[in-house]
């Protein structure tokens, strides 16, 4: 199993990364540049970002180096000089972090994070900076959309099987509880991150006995008061009038079941019917956990037909976002040296230079947002973007994920139901400051005259 | 930046794995048992996988244990008794298991791997073996339909920046490779792999230099041979006229500009007008590299028009596999001490026991499969699982790397075309055997007449 070592961690980078590298140090273009980390457009019936990841790039950066080993490694690569290799192994990242905090919303161009620091630190790390955010925000979000159409149903995250890799289920995990998940199946998550545990039986424990209710009569006996009986295997409704007969049983021992849990066919219908068997036989108190391919838009018509589920395990969709698996998310140097800048692209404009997001709430409820620049003084808003980190040192006590948690829960109550709507939400306004609006329409027009107009007078030229 | 350490991994898991282990521990309930992996049914336009990921599963199974440490940390869990965490201690993994090689095309229904082994090791695994294969199968097989949509053009990995996490990044640069892509950026994969590199400069590099030509000038003042320049930063024409000028200096000098490669826009035209201006100028030999969101579906486009590029950079859709970001992968158990076991859940139903996929050929072509008992003989057919793994050790030689790529790039090569193309392929045929059908059969109506009857009569009597 080859999992990055942290000694490796300064190569898990674009290849590019380090070609500008050596070519900005070999010409000595190395001033303090500012990136900012944004996403352009939201993936189908997004309305909202959850900000999340921060807390792994700030200890990637603080811990970042290239050891003697990776250098090696680059060396047999072929491409770098020696002095740039020499250069390498010197290097830290000794710049500035401001960003949105974890748990926080954020929006549509809105720079989540920014980075100030010499090109060559500030370039370096782009690779690993938006392979973090992107995935955890992704998810963050993913999760946040399932734990509003469930409606309070407690959430517990499956996802760990089919995560793309490793490193997914972990940051899945991490994502899911601070969007408000109670628990996740993932036992490393669990004890790395304190995230609470949950999970009983698999089919495949029912179908190892020759009988579903000798696998119940084994389960209960070892974890009788934890026991959620899986009881789908062959026939929901079969597998629940067992499951009432083990409950039974273990009435007159004095213990009681907890619940069971559906995994297939219609979940509403089998829902109410399987609730009508344990009413029936007086145990309504037993759970019914519902599980099984569910995402948003699933719970969300689970919720309108009130299903009487008191959990739901959330797997594969959520753990990948299956509907939108990535973001477009992007990294954009914004200013060097001191001269704010801008990427004209074919569809893909960015604002220039660094920034600040203001958050203006009426009454308690979030009311828009404000794109300004960096130095810019507003009137009633909350800046969103805090110093984070400066001299490459962490400031302060890294949040703690319970506190993000909180943050989270606290800011999303305070956001409008109609922009959280699982299907075309609303879209919440985000206003750009006039100041920021004239500086990119001024650099528009200084990169079209400069950059396009000798271009264009050859085509006419061309042409004529 | 908490990644999982080795010792780590045997709680990389979901709970209940732990807890049915507890539960088969207590209860003397450990014989042998068979787990079958395999895909239930095809994502969208897909007719075939790409087994991958068999090493890390390999690697995983020959180092389990539960160090002290994890089981300290499953003990503050509170869930498990001290019994069971002390046999944990001990538990290696002594099984054996058969698998069809990585590289080689697999089809739905067909195990890609079989464990045998007492049910607690084979159970506690599932969670890491559903984990690696589904995500490295997956990207495989995307890779395979990029690689096959680009008609023989280079490609190039640009997907660590947003593939789901880190492993993922790692993985996705693997399976592509094996696929058929010619390099990865991933420079730690690349030294971890042995994969060729490739990138040369973002936008970001453009922009910090306060002219367009300057940033090339520079670029290839450090990298001449090996420049490739980014012209899509302003417009792409105006870039093209801005290389083809740096080309000419660099001509003066007696050196040769690799190429250019173009971000956005409308690749197909700009493509064609970029050619056009090198051309003119006498380039030919300049290389022209497209990218940006590109997909199997984009490059087939590209293809059918005979867009002029010599290689693809192909980042996210293929690192996440965008459109089908996961399988419904499953581990099922399929017999227990010596009983073959089936599952009847709503629209899962799977094939009982032990198996083995025998391959049919045709003058070298790829004709049709047959799934069969392990016991089965059969006349002609090639048998596809091989056994990899005995007693917890790992028979005879892993493939390298590039062994792995030949396999792959053979087998493709000898499927027809009709089940490779990119939209609504056709189905490969897959039989099941006579004596696996009647089984299969066998166990549905014992299964009914055991689990489902009681059932029935209750629900008449009740109606009655």
């Amino acid at each position: 199993m080859n999992m990055p070592q942290p000694e490796e961690m300064c190569l898990l980078t674009d290849l590019y990364e380090l070609t500008m590298a050596q070519s900005y140090f070999e010409e000595g273009h190395n001033e303090q540049a500012t990136f900012s980390l944004f996403i352009r457009k939201y993936p189908p019936h997004r309305g909202f970002f959850v900000s999340c990841g921060l807390e792994d790039v700030l200890r990637y950066l603080e811990s970042f180096r290239f050891s003697t080993g990776a250098v090696d490694r680059l060396y047999r690569a072929g491409i770098f000089s020696d002095r740039f290799l020499e250069y390498l192994k010197g290097l830290r990242f000794t710049g500035e972090v401001r960003a949105i905090p974890e748990g926080r919303l954020f929006f549509v161009n809105q720079p989540v994070l920014e980075v100030t620091a010499p090109i060559i630190e500030a370039q370096i790390i782009e690779t690993f900076i938006i392979n973090q955010v992107n995935l955890q925000s992704l998810i963050a979000t993913k999760a946040a959309r399932c734990v509003h159409a469930a409606r309070g149903r407690r959430m517990v995250d499956f996802s760990l099987r089919r995560t793309q890799g490793i490193d997914a289920g972990m940051k899945v995990a991490r994502a899911s509880y601070i969007a408000g998940f109670a628990s996740t199946s993932n036992v490393l998550a669990g004890a790395t991150y304190g995230i609470p545990l949950a999970g009983t039986m698999a089919h495949s424990y029912i179908s190892s006995y020759e009988h579903e209710i000798d696998a119940f009569r084994a389960f209960v006996r070892g974890f009788s008061e934890r026991s959620i009986l899986l009881i789908d295997t062959y026939d929901t409704v079969a597998g629940a009038q067992k499951a009432v007969e083990v409950a039974r049983e273990m009435a007159a021992r004095g213990q009681h079941l907890r619940g069971v849990r559906i995994d297939s066919g219609d979940l509403a219908a089998l829902g109410f019917e399987v609730r009508r068997i344990l009413d029936a036989a007086g145990f309504h108190e037993a759970q019914i956990v519902g599980s099984g391919g569910l995402d948003e838009f699933d719970l969300e018509e689970l919720s309108q037909v009130g299903a009487p589920y008191d959990a739901y395990g959330v797997g594969t969709r959520m753990g990948v976002s299956g509907d939108a698996p990535w973001t477009d998310m992007a990294y954009k140097l914004v200013r060097y040296n001191g001269r704010p800048v801008l990427k004209l692209s074919s569809g893909k404009v960015s604002l220039p230079d660094a920034k600040q997001v203001f958050r203006f709430s009426e009454a308690g409820r979030m009311h828009h947002d404000v794109i300004a620049l960096h130095q810019e003084e507003t009137e009633g808003g909350e800046p969103l973007l805090e110093r984070v980190m400066a001299d490459g040192q962490i400031l302060g006590r890294l949040p703690r994920l319970a506190e993000i948690r909180e943050r989270f829960l606290d800011e999303f109550g305070r956001l409008d139901d109609r922009y959280k709507t699982i299907r075309d939400p609303a879209a919440y306004p985000v206003e750009v400051s006039a100041k920021l609006q004239s500086l990119t329409e001024e650099l528009r027009h200084q990169v079209a005259a400069e950059e396009l107009e000798p271009v264009r007078q050859d085509r006419e030229l061309g042409e004529s």
